[in-house]
């Protein structure tokens, strides 16, 4: 079986779910933290290299002050999970931005913990223009050059996105390394989270080619 | 009914729908000709203001060279085809490499043809590094400046992308206009292209919400 080096995860429809089951908008984001660990382990178990979750972003900012307060906790306390876990740990994110949790703040230079070996990165307070804004350093159309130039050009092209909560679109989630990426969407909420829709994904991608365009 | 302002067009599948009728690879892009004009006047009937067509990009350009000629006579006939029609054309991509056929260099200033009315933009030889190629006249994270700076900064935000031929990705089409895009499969190739395929997407794209990740 042809597996995804690296995936991406956008881990969506928290605040659907947390009205379908008569609770605050709010609510829904502490309930995605089990799903997060229980995905880390299973791409460990298949042997997936590196894995992107999409936190939160610039946009997702402007959100009333209850809900960004939610996610940003839950943003802490994954990254505070995995932190427990053989993982090497990047949060990458507009961190000059009073929108970025200062506890996150030792975590954005990659670190080793446990014994590493899957690369985690968590994008917290991430914008596709401020990924994009050190593209002044360049003067070519050279690929490798603008892949260097990018803010989280320490993230790698991503083979699998998994959307969950139902929303085909990519929400600004890593324009540069997405662009060749297969795109699998689950319409359950985030929270309703099932081992099997990870492996419906996968097995959904092993039936993809791979041509890059050519 | 909730109309998309801007659709996204890639009319992919032609190689394997050639395979599949028996003929050689290159054939199908002649026959993807007719669905190109009728999904026109289709937009132009329903009121969408702006269509881009993924015509081909710099890696389609690695291919062999009977497929190139194929799909470089086809974008250069679509082109002449719209340009009979009221549309506001512009072909846009690398002009500076040879790729790019002198065929369409006329046609790299938006003109206006027949009554105009119908923004339409036609990728020919584009590529997403050729795209993102002039940031380096940029010196902020402001969306505006980093869109102004696009090679393809004629082009707006694209509401909804429809790709036929079953793929589920974008393969370097607009990664920056695309990044808000909800994003419509059709399974069938591209020179079987409906009607009802298009309805359909359209159907789909009015149960969306637009949040901009609000």
């Amino acid at each position: 079986m042809r597996i995804p080096k690296h995936i991406g995860i956008i881990p969506d429809g928290n605040r659907r779910w947390s009205i379908n089951n008569g609770l605050s908008k709010e609510t829904g984001y502490t309930y995605g933290l089990d799903p997060g660990l229980i995905l880390f382990n299973l791409c460990r178990k298949i042997g997936i290299k590196e894995i992107t979750y999409y936190g939160f972003t610039t946009d997702n900012a402007k959100r009333p002050k209850t809900q960004r307060k939610a996610f940003t906790q839950a943003c802490i306390k994954a990254v505070k999970i995995l932190s427990k876990e053989d993982a090497d740990l990047l949060v990458l994110g507009n961190y000059n931005s009073p929108m970025f949790p200062s506890e996150l703040l030792p975590y954005t230079k990659r670190q080793t913990f446990g014994k590493g070996g899957t690369k985690v990165n968590f994008l917290v307070n991430y914008g596709w223009e401020w990924d994009l804004s050190n593209l002044n350093h360049n003067n070519s159309s050279n690929r490798k050059k603008i892949t260097n130039l990018l803010k989280s050009n320490d993230i790698s092209r991503v083979d699998l996105i998994i959307r969950w909560g139902g929303r085909r679109r990519l929400s600004g989630f890593l324009p540069v390394q997405s662009i060749y990426s297969d795109f699998y969407v689950v319409d359950e909420y985030w929270p309703d989270f099932k081992q099997e829709h990870f492996y419906k994904a996968l097995n959904w991608y092993n039936t993809q080619d791979i041509t890059l365009g050519g």
